[in-house]
């Protein structure tokens, strides 16, 4: 158990990611208080039976008061107007980060509304964790357990804050990375959202032969049953490195395409991508798989 | 437990498939003997060693000697060439069937090997079941249950020897679907080859910002990772329509392209993709995922 990094860690937004956050909190004693700023009363109610806060409200500027952690766990688009909102009422020391898939905007955005070198400072955080499913429910305090956590500075953002969130994501288990905003929305265009696109085009494509459907089919689209607002929102921020990793992805498609059209380098472009695989290692098979 | 459905099964081939049947016609009491035919001595060993198989043997005629039920589970390049191989030695009420991913010309040669109106009789089949790994040490008695096994009959195949195909899939715990060889083959390029060559196509692309994999990259290309040789087979064996089904892909994915470039009817096709996906079922996550 970490020692106690927070006195008040309010989280904006009690949903996956949030609520986890909360649980991985209070669990790990990393803040001695969580306070969790939802958009209706009853959402309190099931926050607080989850065990992901400890008291909640519904009014944003009254939630951030007197919290010296501020997590904004709220959908990508919100991000900014709720950091607008909540700006004002933010203690001088306190630490603000969020948890959204893409950065370079959002960063832009919120270190032009505060001034990172005096009051309270601004660190992006996007920590690599989720499932397809969504809200409290969903949520568990081992979420992070094992995973990168991105985040963001830029060369204006205190390094004391930087260090700050990295103890943060330590003490969640997670592995705290550095990554410049810009380049942070290429790789995840890469790693996280040309991923599920493609698994939305292989529903396109192959869904309807669904009855023979193999472990392949169902692991590479797990990801496509996901909820649409926040990927459709996602692809409208992160639009230019979406189009160009799909852009790579089409032309890697097409070597493939050729290769087994002439007979030709097929086995060696399996085989490395077959290397590249081993080398990612994680989400070995557990038992057999179906399909 | 079933009654007691074969006298003498032969596995021609103790890897991962035949070494999980082998398991599983034991654990079950589907058959009295399972004699495996393997490639070298020492394979017998360890396929007696992990329980597949009651004997072994190199040699394949006197494997299939006394059998009622033989099935060729070797990679699919080498089935034909067994077939033709063991085919003298088969006993006249024999069942043969295979377990190869593609159906069309391994039906086709074996039929006109064999004769299915008179002697021992050959019903294509093709488990959806398997990971990514291979041999008998990734076998498990349960690789089959809940997958669809499915058989491929022709209007020459006697249907007495595809209800026994059948009752064998239903007494490994599979559910066995019938399908006309070509169009399992168009089927299988769309739910099993596209996803393989996709998940290769996306190590190509994304593999080098490795450190930041989310769960939807690694849960896409698992299927990368397993042994090209079988994979580059298939390619050769199933060309046509594995180009069809990436070309049908490709169209997918540029509509998802202009959708986002657009920011036009992005969400009505993720909402298409993602019901779709929930109407798949399997494979939920289990917990919550890494990455």
């Amino acid at each position: 158990m970490p020692t106690q990094m927070f006195d008040r860690a309010t989280i904006v937004g009690v949903g996956l990611i949030g609520g986890s956050l909360g649980m991985a909190l209070r669990a790990r004693g990393v803040a001695r208080e969580v306070v969790g700023v939802t958009r209706a009363e009853a959402s309190i109610v099931s926050a607080r039976a989850a065990r992901a806060i400890d008291r909640g409200t519904v009014d944003p500027a009254a939630g951030v008061a007197g919290a010296d952690l501020v997590v904004l766990a709220v959908p990508p688009d919100q991000v900014v107007p709720m950091a607008r909102r909540v700006a004002p009422h933010l203690q001088p020391g306190a630490l603000l980060t969020d948890v959204a898939s893409v950065k370079a905007e959002i960063v832009e955005s919120i270190e032009a509304l505060l001034r990172p070198e005096s009051g309270p400072a601004f660190v992006g955080g996007h920590p690599m964790a989720g499932n397809e499913r969504q809200g409290v429910a969903a949520a568990s305090p081992d979420l992070f357990e094992g995973t990168a956590y991105l985040m963001t500075p830029t060369p204006r953002t205190p390094r004391g804050s930087v260090e700050r969130l990295a103890g943060l994501a330590r003490a969640l288990g997670a592995i705290p990375l550095e990554v410049e905003p810009a380049e942070h929305d290429r790789m995840v265009a890469l790693v996280s959202h040309l991923p599920y696109l493609v698994a939305a085009a292989l529903m396109g494509t192959a869904g309807a032969a669904g009855p023979a459907a193999g472990p392949s089919l169902l692991g590479a689209t797990r990801v496509a049953g996901s909820p649409v607002a926040m990927w459709a929102q996602i692809c409208r921020l992160n639009r230019e490195p979406i189009l160009d990793a799909l852009r790579a992805f089409r032309k890697e498609l097409e070597r493939l395409e050729t290769a087994i059209a002439d007979g030709d380098r097929l086995d060696a472009l399996l085989e490395a991508a077959r290397r590249a695989r081993l080398r990612l290692g994680g989400a070995p098979s557990k038992g057999p798989d179906k399909g």
